[in-house]
């Protein structure tokens, strides 16, 4: 079963879905669209061969779709959402779920009045690999009892950001990351705040340290600095009884036990190289697609068996092996 | 356009492909398959509603697929290449392309007869970031003039390998990936071989290292230890004239330059949390398939929101601010 | 000239300050020592053959000594460096410099009464070529204006921890850090509490995170957990307005900065390799007044030229050159 | 007892020596020097307020002194040390021992006519703590059986170099550390050489790649580059049956095990802040010597535990509070 796709609002995060569900995600087609930018919408749908319809309402009725992915304004998000229920649509929508803590209760009690869950949010933190193998060593008691829990989340630039902005749509993944690893709810919050940076926009706390405290007595900081110039870097570190784990920012997990810092080996290429995989196969059907073969060829299999086998011969001499060669025809110039 | 594939060899690398083509893999579907054990055929055929067939022969030349993929055993490879080149299948064919150099020549013959590409070899190592990085800096002349290049390729046990199968089968990954990062061909090929490990089979020199020298006056050195006994560890420098590009372990690259050593900083969240999203929304599709809501609900949405909300209110005093949130009602439990 | 040096008080870091005075610090002896416990002092004082005294004022006045090392407990160190300063010592007293700030105070007093400095105060972070390394960034002005600083202060255990103490003996090693390598002073401060480690003592609330404000408006987070169970790790980060510099738990400095985080790489073998130079000639000084020569011998002097001088061979030819020696003598067994 | 030290040979090198016995040696003094640059001499002789003495010979025989450092060119090596076991004067001469192994065998027959040993050999890489950690793991049986050995030898640039040089003067270095980690003595040489690099002195083969064969039947491989351009690059990893152990660029220690590749943590301040404490109590007694007070003042130890009793403060009620400080007086400004 292919699941038919109408996706809501075609900004940046929109785009990139669509982007992906059609070659990234397997078992999934964009059939629909819609922007309150209808130049926008038809641009990209007419570039994808999906639907572009008007509203957002229209496209939660069309029987086209099977599903919704929610990508719009987060002022849009609750009544997108609330017509996606309605509709009885299982419906993804970005983080936040809405505007405010009220617009996402009447989504939690229009789900409960249906009766079972439509909905799923943006919090994408819970699939990465890197929190992920926290996830799995709190999970099985490796670190000891939970205590401190450290987050770092710096952006580049961001000149249209506000002070509850950097909190209500950059924090709010450490507070989804907080609940979700720990299995724990929040308890209190604080926002402490240095100078500000002189390359945040003009009146903005850029950056911030919010600190929680949760229902199991973890203390939580969080640094949020979206103006740090120099690049994207999102760390997590959480403090245990008897260890840590952390993640740097490329996602790579270190774990400290009794007297080593460590990171994990692979244990054999699937894990290592199976992104690698994906990509290959991926490149290899789109050229399939699109009538035209790419990557490695016939020479470079010939090329490398040729090379392996004077090698092999090298073996019981230990001695230099000269490696003669046809040479390359033209189809593979 | 959907890609029906048809897959020959269902081995460990074969049943992986499958599941990768079937759920990874955008615009592709398994419709065929056939392996020398049938029942493994029949297993896994019926498990992804494909076609069995009882040979290569049959599923090169049923009109139900569009492509082929060769995951049989090596000796297998030349047969089935050359029978798709002849029905003019694109295929696509795990290392090595065949098992002799004569036998690469006989398919890259019957391809330059049928007058364009239609093979495409699994050196998957092109498809690797890391790997990718270390090109893109060579490409640019970041390094000056190639030199050298150290090489490490170890598992963590191989009890059916050979002294010549480490070559053939695991050290070729790294000549493809000399000529392919270098640009240039393999002239020599030399063998050293320290005492073999104890874990290594009866009478297989493992590890190994080889010496390869290339048209340009680059010497690489291969680690290759197949039984290395703690894990998968796949590692590549390349030293040119002003600096170096590495990859460690997990695939990250590291650069030397005048000073330093470094590693680069994401630019944002695209290429940090790319794949987290792509895990994300493929999870979403397969619940939406599956008829079952699943990963972050409205009440996770809720409670994120109520706590910025409240964390937001603390901006203005920098003080302590408790949090209220409503019970957790059961269809969130 | 040679420092005659008094030691008070001979405990771990007494002990420890004995040792390095005499064997790695150039220009010093220990002359003299005292205890409160004067059998300790006995057996410290004649085994370095120094003078054995029984009172800190008896030490202080001395003649046989030119300057005063004070490793009491921290409730005897006003006396003692009060003492130092009525007798125009110089003085070096382990941190903190008192018990109480006004104690320090009187000290200042004393100090100021006398004219000049005579006291220096064991915070010894300010010698950790990590710690100068962040140092000189910031006083480069590297990092843009620095805005927030985050710190790690773990030990392994401290089962006579207490709440107080690991504020008054632990983080006062980064309240003098942030003060000096901002070079700004400390304005307000706070104590955050996590639920205690089920490894703390009883009562006792370890970890703790504490935030300081400073003058400059920088703001800084200082976990000290001095029960971790794992190991020590003190580890630092600035965050400036361009970039960041941090140490990590073996104090190698990370800088981040547009698109890269970087370690440096060392411009020479002094940076590198300097401390085992000096282990070197202080092995060999130590053999020499041993009477007894120790480390690599004539033998091992010889087996290495012999091998340069076949390797020097193959460098015409590229070919394996076997390597004889003559038999190791039985002198260098 | 401090050992008088006469220094022969006052270059980079024995300058360097003379420092580091004066400042950074306990026990030690430089008494006497000679150079066959007679000014160079005379000018460092004076300042360290040492004899000046016109030839090696005159130095070794001189009353003065009690033992020697030989840290003249190579080929004046072997007549310095032969006066000095003639002399019966303990001697510590840099790397190689002498010009030739024939040279060296002289040297070791005239100690072995002396009866018992009088010479310690450069090869400071024994002393230091990354490769000694390596030698470590490899004494405990950590890593199995030792199969292979890889170096990294990379200087920043070496205008002077020869082909020959590398290997007698660079890769001399790894010759012994093989040896001495293994404890294996080395049965053959190779020597693989690519293009030289275009930085390198015209016609010197730079860089190289150097293979050894032990007795032990370890293979090991040693790339030593001169002229990288990059940086001071040392690198070892040894590869055993069950694991490895590695040190990187600045001498830390990694090792892989099973599923991991970890770093020590340290386990107390001693081992990872002990070069500070030294550093540290070097300064104060420097100052004392030079009758100026340096380094953190009672001001910074009244500053330090003011804000620690202000944080103490803070323990009952986590709230912030605010340091009150007297004015800095005039002598700590």
């Amino acid at each position: 079963m292919t699941v038919r796709v109408g996706v809501i609002g075609l900004g940046l995060i929109g785009a990139d879905h669509v982007a992906r569900l059609r070659s990234r995600v397997a078992g999934a087609d964009v059939v629909a669209v819609c922007d309150i930018d209808s130049s926008r919408a038809k641009a990209i749908g007419e570039s994808v061969g999906a639907l572009v319809l008007s509203t957002a309402t229209e496209l939660v009725r069309s029987d086209a779709i099977d599903a919704v992915v929610v990508t719009s304004a987060t002022t849009a998000h609750a009544e997108a959402v609330l017509a996606c229920i309605t509709a009885k649509r299982p419906v993804f929508v970005e983080k936040p779920l809405a505007q405010t803590a009220q617009e996402c209760l009447d989504i939690v009690s229009a789900e409960m009045a249906h009766g079972e869950r439509l909905v799923q949010v943006g919090f994408m933190r819970r699939f990465d690999p890197g929190y992920a193998a926290i996830k799995a060593s709190l999970d099985a008691g490796e670190l000891g009892v939970p205590l401190l829990m450290h987050n770092i989340h710096r952006n580049r630039t961001a000149p249209t950001a506000t002070s509850a902005g950097l909190i209500r749509e950059s924090v709010i993944h450490e507070i989804d990351a907080i609940r979700w690893l720990l299995a724990q709810e929040i308890q209190s919050a604080q926002v402490a705040l240095p100078r500000p940076s002189p390359h945040a926009p003009q009146g903005v706390r850029d950056p911030q340290l919010a600190l929680f405290r949760t229902t199991g007595g973890v203390l939580v900081d969080v640094e949020c600095f979206a103006n740090s110039q120099y690049g994207y870097d999102v760390r997590c570190e959480v403090v245990g009884s008897t260890g840590t784990a952390a993640i740097d920012g490329h996602g790579d997990a270190i774990w400290t036990r009794v007297g080593s810092a460590s990171r994990s080996v692979h244990r054999d290429w699937r894990s290592r190289f199976g992104p690698a995989y994906d990509r290959e196969l991926q490149a290899w059907v789109d050229s399939v697609a699109a009538g035209e073969a790419t990557g490695p060829s016939s020479w470079d299999g010939y090329a490398a068996t040729r090379v392996a086998e004077s090698t092999v011969s090298s073996l019981a001499t230990e001695r230099i092996v000269a490696i003669e060669m046809i040479e390359r025809p033209a189809l593979y110039a």
